[in-house]
């Protein structure tokens, strides 16, 4: 990463500035929400790009399968439906790699029932890391949950497994070995459509972990104007990856800093538990409370009930929402 | 240009295999089309890459203004006004650059009443060419005229001069002496975002110039499954450019390739020529009859009434819509 992240904050502060549409949301949310013939329009823009957020070596397909997933994934915390999709597109001299893009493409929006309605292919120079674009338009409910509507009491749930695609990307890498199963939640990681548009009428704030679980909610405890209180050892963590790294406390910090996880993050207040308890036996995609919302600022880290200190990174920092 | 035109445009129509959805016009359009609470959506992204769409050398506020107004244009060829843009900026090492961009984003949107609604900001690795994403959101009136909608006998018209962009890059690029309105013209392009409105319900087709007059007159008439004859001696040229290269026919064919004109390209009945004057004069905008739509295929070109040999580049090729 070329980049240090005291810049690209001052540049993030800088946009918010100028984003003072109410459906920009302050650019601190996963998506902009506007309201558009009585409706809710969810609008979100993510970028890939290569040597940063995908390797060189992963399979086009996949890439375009992720370029999909994380653009949706951020209407999924909004409770939206996907309407469409639009591609930026920078050709590579590769033929056969874009190709196979096209194909992971097809797969993936066929899958997601969210069509290529439109986008820009452009040249680029020789030897350019590719940058991907996509837009992701999709229709929300009545609610769509924002990353500030936690309340005091709240609890902090968490949808699937985290960790695993952090996992997945150390394999990737050939750092470790460990199963497919955990390479797959990198190549292709699963939004949560179903589970945040079941979600959105009982949430008090919503967003996809995708920089960390530790970064996320810290910055939804921010967002919403309270402190957040984790407890490591109610992490939901995968089998597998307790069976590739074994059960301690570093396993459970790097599960929370990984990033790219792509589960939903969300609060709401205890006696809703039930009912997300039932969604979640409904849905077959496990629900788990990993925290609580307080009064003040900062996140609180326990292991089994005792304070530890926080790791020197929450998570990525290089992405601004 | 590091690419091709058969790959890409092999890469576009295996990417047109994807896009069914009415919506999506067949990435024939310059924009997406949605129905949406009753009303309709426009969607367009467009993408620029320095080296490929801006110089290194260009002010880096310019570059901002190009990149909404490139995407506002495509807005306006529907008729649509802007509801908000969506940013992808891949952050560079030069934090004068960032934030001399930041300045001149927020110069456009105030201008075009284009709101920041969001995006993503992302790390790029060092030495990397400048990749940045827009997408333009934007609701249409009854009728958002596609490409497509062009009749036999239809006239062909465009709005304002064209080629003093491209007169303005070869000043730019040092190539030739020439007044500042042209380099203007080329670092600040102004969309027709009003005429687009108010011509909508009057085209049965429309489009922007951006590729070259000559180019996207042929898509047009492609589309609309017609031939266009296109006179030369009919284009609108300014007199700033016929200053400073002479009347000459290279003259004309080059400013009907240059691209870049981001004016407004349209078909109407020539019973319709009356009212399309009228408001060309309460806009204070010339709107020229260049040519006319025939039965068959293809694009003739006549100077002065006797036909010639088309160049052989009609425009820029490497934009699909």
């Amino acid at each position: 990463m070329a980049m240090d992240v005291p810049r690209e904050l001052e540049f993030i502060a800088s946009l918010r500035r100028l984003a003072g549409d109410p459906a920009a949301r302050n650019l601190l949310d996963d998506a902009a929400v506007i309201e558009f013939g009585g409706k809710q329009l969810v609008l979100t823009h993510d970028m890939l790009i290569e040597g940063v957020h995908f390797l060189s070596a992963d399979p086009p397909e996949d890439v375009a399968w992720k370029l999909v997933a994380v653009n949706l994934s951020d209407l999924a915390a909004k409770g939206a439906r996907p309407i469409g999709v639009l591609l930026g597109y920078g050709l590579i001299a590769d033929g056969a790699w874009n190709e196979a893009f096209v194909r992971g493409l097809g797969e993936a929006t066929a899958h997601f029932e969210a069509p290529l309605l439109g986008g820009d292919t452009v040249a680029t120079p020789a030897g350019t890391p590719q940058a991907l674009g996509m837009t992701a338009v999709g229709e929300a409910g009545e609610r769509a949950p924002s990353r500030s509507g936690a309340s005091e009491g709240d609890l902090l749930w968490v949808s699937g497994t985290i960790g695993d695609s952090g996992m997945g990307l150390a394999i990737a890498l050939g750092k470790i070995e460990g199963p497919a199963a955990l390479a797959l939640r990198y190549r292709r990681p699963t939004p949560r459509m179903e589970a945040g548009r079941a979600l959105a009428p009982l949430v008090t704030a919503m967003m996809d972990v995708s920089d960390g679980l530790l970064i996320d909610s810290s910055r939804m405890g921010g967002a919403s104007g309270l402190c957040v209180e984790l407890e490591l050892q109610n992490l939901p963590l995968s089998a597998d990856l307790l069976h590739t790294v074994g059960e301690k406390r570093q396993t459970r910090i790097g599960a929370a800093t990984a990033g790219d996880d792509y589960e939903l993050l969300f609060a709401a207040p205890r006696e809703r538990s039930g009912r997300i308890r039932a969604l979640s036996a409904a849905l077959g995609l496990p629900f788990t409370i990993v925290g609580r919302f307080g009064t003040g600022t900062g996140l609180t880290l326990t292991d089994g009930g005792e304070p530890i200190p926080l790791p020197s990174s929450l998570g990525y920092e290089h992405r601004p929402a």
